[in-house]
């Protein structure tokens, strides 16, 4: 059994990551943390019956684990992995903390100076098909957000394969369930508020999750900077729908691209490429750690691709495991199906 | 055009009273107040075209406005109504804090000290169709509580008629959408928890409410202590539903109790009493001013009533302008409709 | 008062058609007709205490009547609309038989033959702010689809100006309510697959909406074939949200492209121009007739509008009843605000 | 492995089965039934990756299988079980047909004669933890309705110690998620008319279920007669909470009570007793095969029980599989949690 340990079980990132841990046939949970619920189980925060103990982070068992799971808010997580990595534990790290390869453009976008610059060498994004090979010897893993995560795999076989059109925009407009914003109460998320509605908020080039997406594009030959990024909230707890706009470089028939995403996605278990004729929609993942797809033909040159994926599953936890299942040698799906 | 005032504009009640306020034909808003939001617009609350001022609660031009309508939570509420009273304004108050009549009941319920007993006698329990002559003359008129509102109504025909078994227990098993919570954030109204769940809280003879039935209950020589009452949280911005289980002293046919219903609300503007082969549900009042009834027999003494209310129309700001228009002689559905 | 008739009860257009009417200062209600309910009263088919008759269509009283409100499906108000037009009787036509001007264009998107083909010429498309001079004049008009009004006001200012980039697509990404699907039970409308659910449906250049947001493109000078447009079905009743993704021609500041948006629909009663920092919601127009929007720089020559209408409001029997003000002279907001 | 059918693949009981089934350790699924899509995959009814044929009823190999789970509607599952048993199949049974035990009776409740009067005999009742013994031995087990299941499980400790008024009413207030109301499209189930809504309906001691619980509470010496049953649709996909009122004979201390239940419950692995100062709400259980209880005192003698189940798992789908283990001497929760 491999030995575990979660930073941060009181959000809903966590507490999935120890909902999928505890069926994980091959993992054994050692401690979790919450400062606000220290000495207290984790039936406390959530209507499970699970008796986890937490503690608080300062008494977390490092020692005595292989691996943390970092799912601590962004800049609260750098200390805590520069900590187990100091420990020589083995880390994925669910905050936005190790996305952004570059310090400065951390500090840009986050607006607080980065704590562990030393680590972002040694991390490894861990978007699992694209990196799949490096995740395997990570020490630590900067698991995607959920956002990059439904768009970046809707836009590689096309970025792999250089289809894009470098001087087209790439319009990702996308939708999300309100577990994405975190479980802090606030106006935004307060049920008579977001209930009957759905609203845009960051859109354009303004979201944090633009720059991650857009050092991955440019990572694999892509024009980052084309992004033009539109995240919406919707009255749906779980859930994200991202649906892309692309003009390819030149006309190619609707089956040769259909034909590109079934190369690069067979496979992959938790892809899902639907059938020609299907659309790709919340409901074909809820619940689960998959990312479903679909590719439409608007014309030769113009494709709309849908990614589905459960910000919590796919998005986070379910990736996190995922990944951790990459670095320790498991079945990649131990735990996830 | 009548001049009136808001105390408390940023809640949901306080908005639901403004929006009803600005759409009635012979009321002129002359103040909002809001401690938080003072100085800014209440367009800059709530996604409503609406240019209304705000100002803080110190600044409400108390001497220009012949009502105003007390918003604020309880506690909170005695003090803007004694100065109103002190201005000679008329209020009505749409908090708890003149509700009970007797203030060391207030304290025991409410865990504070009553500030403004002074005025108790003085108010006037302001659930209309039942203490109307008293609301005519009434220069404070203390509005009722969603859930009483919603239980009063469907109990007072047996009330008043001496029908209900004094020794048999009265239980009201009632359900509210989550506007009834206030808008200030918290775990318990944070979409995540609310949605796809349904909640009981405070059952028995525990919420605050049970107070406040029992001593109308008892006035109508009911007996309030057998009150059993279980509030339940739904997914649902607004409305209520409360399912009633009462037994008659003796057996009486189905039709004659449906007659003392029919009889009684006959001519009423705001109370609905549905044909005997329907049953009151959320739909039948949301977004409207209405309460919503149905009586159904299980045997000859056992009788179901069900009453439905928008808890921010007839159970709050609809029931507060409704007992406006009372006060002033207007025609009582002036605004509602 | 002004005499008016509703074809087709049943549906929620129709029923919101009938709802707005009745509070309508200067309309009397004739007749409303329904084949399934013809006989009984409104409040069989709704939760409202309407008591308004329902009689057959070949029953109604068109010569009793001013105006007529169709509100049948798209195939089956020709029929009803020339019997209204033979009687002499000016007509609103909700449905999607005479938005199109060209018959052919009509069989192809509809796949069925146009019935009334002499009507075309003498219809008017119906989007009240762009077309009003028109409408005053008009003996029947075509009400425009739900879709079509929130993305054709959004592009209207841009349009009207020449600004958009001919040679660049126009992407609406849109997000609408459920009763946008019709009243209808069918496996797509069923609670628990629409539930927590967002799935996209006729993405691209499928939709039927599309050949009617294509001709009003084209007739205000744009390039109607470079609209890409994605409908998606969200967990709401009422209420859409367009996502318009838009390239200008030349670099435009941003304040400009704002300022004419502001010149564009000043004094509109009935499209709220949100200020600079705003993004549209739902929320902004849900249960009203607004039409609410923002306009979001990405860069230069890249702009994101947001639209957000009620879709049952300012979609359909809103601006069906705006129409009708304009039709008869009337105050544009009677019965709306 | 044990070789498994089931009858009924395309309805929200038969497709939860079916995705226990194929995660269940020691189970082979060697057929699943539809009659609107034989010969299709399951993935073309659901939004699911599982290429599971579906064959006509007709065409089901029962000669290869060693249990059946029947989930065809009431009325259509009695001639399915009986060439099951005829074929010497074990069977669950999921449907009405077999949980009353006079065939007169269901006749009365249910409108149609029953089709295999025979086999009422040798049907068990599978309310797991109430008559585990005779499931154990069974050839035939009738699934209890998910109400039943909610209502019983609350009562049984109370029941099983005689404490029960035999005068007294039991009141179960139950809520229900709408796919306790099947997947077939109605203008009941429309997503437009449940969200936002929450409606009773069949209250009194008019729903079927009436029957089925009161033949259980007789069989456990209460007074079944007594029941009253008041069900309420909510605009939640799945889950139950049935708030329950009953009077004891006598007074008894709230914790001699609560003792009761920790008694009767301690060990079983699918029942789990919140502690004393909670209250069961839908969150408690929802997407497990969990029924969560709790209990409060408003008085010496009247006591509230609160019952949570997801009307999919431990309301059906989880229970049946439940009893199949035990009936097969598998672990109790295999595929279960």
């Amino acid at each position: 059994m491999i030995k575990a340990g979660v930073f941060g079980a009181s959000g809903y990132t966590g507490f999935e990551t120890i909902k999928i841990l505890t069926r994980h046939p091959s993992v054994e949970l050692v401690f979790a943390t919450s400062e606000s619920a220290a000495g207290q189980s984790l039936s406390s925060l959530y209507p499970v019956p699970l008796d986890i103990p937490l503690t608080a982070a300062a008494d977390a068992a490092l020692e005595q684990v292989d691996v943390v799971f970092c799912c601590l808010p962004h800049g609260a997580s750098m200390d805590a992995v520069r900590q187990a990595r100091q420990a020589g534990v083995r880390v994925v790290d669910l905050s936005a903390d190790f996305r952004l390869a570059n310090a400065a453009v951390y500090e840009q976008w986050y607006s607080t100076p980065h704590q562990a610059p030393e680590l972002l060498d040694e991390a490894v994004y861990g978007l699992t098909e694209i990196f799949r090979a490096d995740i395997r010897r990570a020490s630590l893993v900067a698991n995607p957000g959920c956002y990059p995560t439904s768009v970046l795999l809707a836009l590689y076989p096309l970025l792999k394969a250089d289809l894009l059109d470098p001087d087209a925009p790439i319009i990702a407009d996308s939708k999300s369930g309100v577990s994405g914003a975190g479980r802090k109460p606030s106006l935004k998320t307060h049920f008579v508020e977001v209930n009957e509605n759905l609203s845009p908020y960051s859109i354009g080039q303004s979201h944090r999750h633009v720059a991650e997406m857009a050092q991955t594009i440019n990572r694999l030959g892509g024009s980052g900077e084309r992004l033009i990024f539109s995240p919406h909230l919707t009255p749906i707890s779980r859930g994200m729908l991202s649906t892309i706009y692309v003009t390819l470089r030149a006309a190619r028939p609707a089956e040769a691209v259909y034909q590109l995403y079934a190369e690069t996605y067979t496979g992959e278990p938790l892809v899902w490429l639907l059938p020609p004729d299907h659309l790709a929609a919340m409901a074909h993942t809820q619940n689960t750690n998959l990312c479903a797809l679909s590719v439409t033909a608007v014309n030769a040159r113009q494709f709309i691709l849908c990614a589905s994926i459960d910000n919590l599953g796919k998005g986070a936890a379910g990736q996190a495991v995922q990944n951790f299942n990459v670095m320790f040698g498991l079945d990649e799906t131990a735990g996830l199906v």
